[in-house]
């Protein structure tokens, strides 16, 4: 009983002597919490299914090509490339930390990273394969049946269990530990004093409205262009799209602004090139407000210290096709 | 000096009782030897290269997209997909164990890795870009210039290091450790009976003629249909598209056989989807011989021996672009 007394005391102690866990109190965002509750098998299967190009009609383009792992989750490209080269409606949002969204897409069509997953699939201008093709390459691979069976417990594969895992390995995806969450865990060196103003005056101008929260955004839709309009080629109405509603034109969702340095360019049309750039045109179009090149600096500086820690894991070795694996024909239209 | 005498003892007798290292005496294929002498900061910016998109013009396509290191260093593809969906003219080789390539390409026109590097990245069905644009490209990335600083001594970028710097990763990707090396190394319980009738088969029909040493090919450069000639609709000539001698009319580098259970399809022209077709069409035009199903499936069996230790890193996370940074325009022509 002493013993477990004096114990329970160390562990008081080396609370009361650490930094503050739940964040500096009042801050309108919080840092990113690594994931919790991962099934490991069913994660690492999706891995291997996000960098597979079998999913694809060419066997050529992954979940990965265009968010890609070693790019910040995207492909850094204003609009992404997809099969027979189409090009893409609209920017790949990262997929980093996309498990802190509402909603997945930038019209938030897919309520979930599972509805997510298999939209690229059987997307023409994208994946360009159809479900039921891609479980039926899949359902040959015997790496992959065996892999099926131990994350579901028997060795069916079916759509359903294709972006089930690729949600779980999705939801890995975060990205914790960047100076500004050192900073709000108590590290006061962690961001400089630049960035620190910068924060300050995110929060006065009023960009924190839209991008608060562990993400700094994905928890909202709002309108692009709310004081002056927006005006961009890009076709992309936003939630109009689906609802037909007026007011719906040009309602997004918040992009999250975690690893913003990383996921340039930037808006859904990928239009602006720096973040200098987005912060100019955010602060006129959303606030009504022209930054000083001081300000929007700081703002820029402040964005920069929410880059953390990026996916680390070996690369996936993919369980090859067999003689019975359908092949990909790229160059058939 | 009596405990190093004894130690000396103790090392001798190790000696004694371990498996022949050298191999079994006497066979045509040694064991795949791990890498000597990298340069690892070398080699670790080559693999931040390999992946890089950045050295396309689309900023799409890197070394990875058609020598996918999850996929046994290859695409899969008959023949690759290159900038703008171009159809590529022939099989992408692995890149796996290439350093023990007498020189590089099919038809060798590249003496070694560093020369082949800087092919694809200027080639316009290939990734596009030139070599110049792709430096230029390079140098605006402050983690870039800090990695070549590193590994050169100073932060010149230059062509010639981005080559060098690929071969030094690509020298790497060697996979020792197969079981037919676990056999060679003195296990006789890595490979089952019907694979060690395929390997004597494979001796003695003639195979290893061309497929021997370490890689079983990649060592001398041979005729693609001796006994019969080979017809295909690919128009790649070999070694004749350098010489115009038609002596060197269908002339190509002996592919590797290591790791050829992930490498397929199989041949220059990809025309071969599996290694039963690949095995039956090299009996015949190539030795003569038409091996029975029973023959056929023992000398796969082998084959399938040859799938050694697949590299194992972690996914190199890329320098961002930084405002400087040319953006690509994928869908200019």
């Amino acid at each position: 009983m002493v013993k477990l007394r004096s114990s329970a005391y160390a562990w008081l102690l080396l609370l009361v002597s650490m930094p503050v866990l739940a964040g500096r109190s009042g801050e309108p965002v919080q840092p990113i919490q690594p994931p919790k509750e991962i099934n490991l098998a069913l994660a690492d299967l999706g891995k291997k299914l996000y960098f597979d190009p079998r999913l694809s009609r060419s066997g050529f383009i992954s979940c990965n090509s265009c968010h890609n792992l070693s790019m910040g989750g995207t492909d850094n490209l204003k609009t992404s490339i997809g099969d027979h080269w189409a090009q893409g409606p609209i920017n790949a949002p990262t997929v980093l930390n996309s498990s802190l969204n509402i909603a997945q897409f930038w019209d938030g069509r897919a309520k979930d990273l599972k509805a997510q997953a298999g939209g690229p699939i059987a997307n023409p201008g994208e994946m360009a394969f159809t479900h039921p093709l891609a479980v039926s390459t899949l359902e040959t691979i015997p790496g992959y049946v065996r892999e099926f069976a131990l994350a579901f417990g028997d060795d069916t594969i079916d759509i359903d269990r294709v972006t089930s895992a690729l949600a779980e390995f999705e939801k890995t995806l975060v990205t914790p530990d960047a100076p500004f969450d050192r900073w709000l865990l108590g590290d006061d060196a962690a961001v400089s004093d630049m960035a620190l103003n910068g924060y300050r005056l995110f929060k006065e101008s009023g960009c924190v409205g839209c991008h608060n929260g562990a993400a700094l955004g994905g928890t909202s839709f709002q309108k692009m262009g709310v004081v002056e309009p927006y005006v961009t080629q890009n076709p992309s109405l936003g939630v109009a799209g689906l609802t037909g509603a007026d007011a719906d034109r040009f309602r997004f969702k918040v992009p999250t602004l975690r690893n913003i340095e990383l996921t340039y360019p930037y808006f859904h049309d990928g239009e602006a090139q720096t973040l200098t750039e987005a912060v100019d045109v955010m602060g006129r179009l959303q606030l009504g407000r022209r930054f000083t090149a001081a300000e929007n600096q700081s703002i820029v500086a402040f964005l920069k210290t929410l880059t953390g820690a990026q996916p680390a894991f070996i690369l996936p070795q993919l369980p090859p096709s067999v003689d019975a694996t359908p092949r990909p024909e790229p160059f058939q239209r």
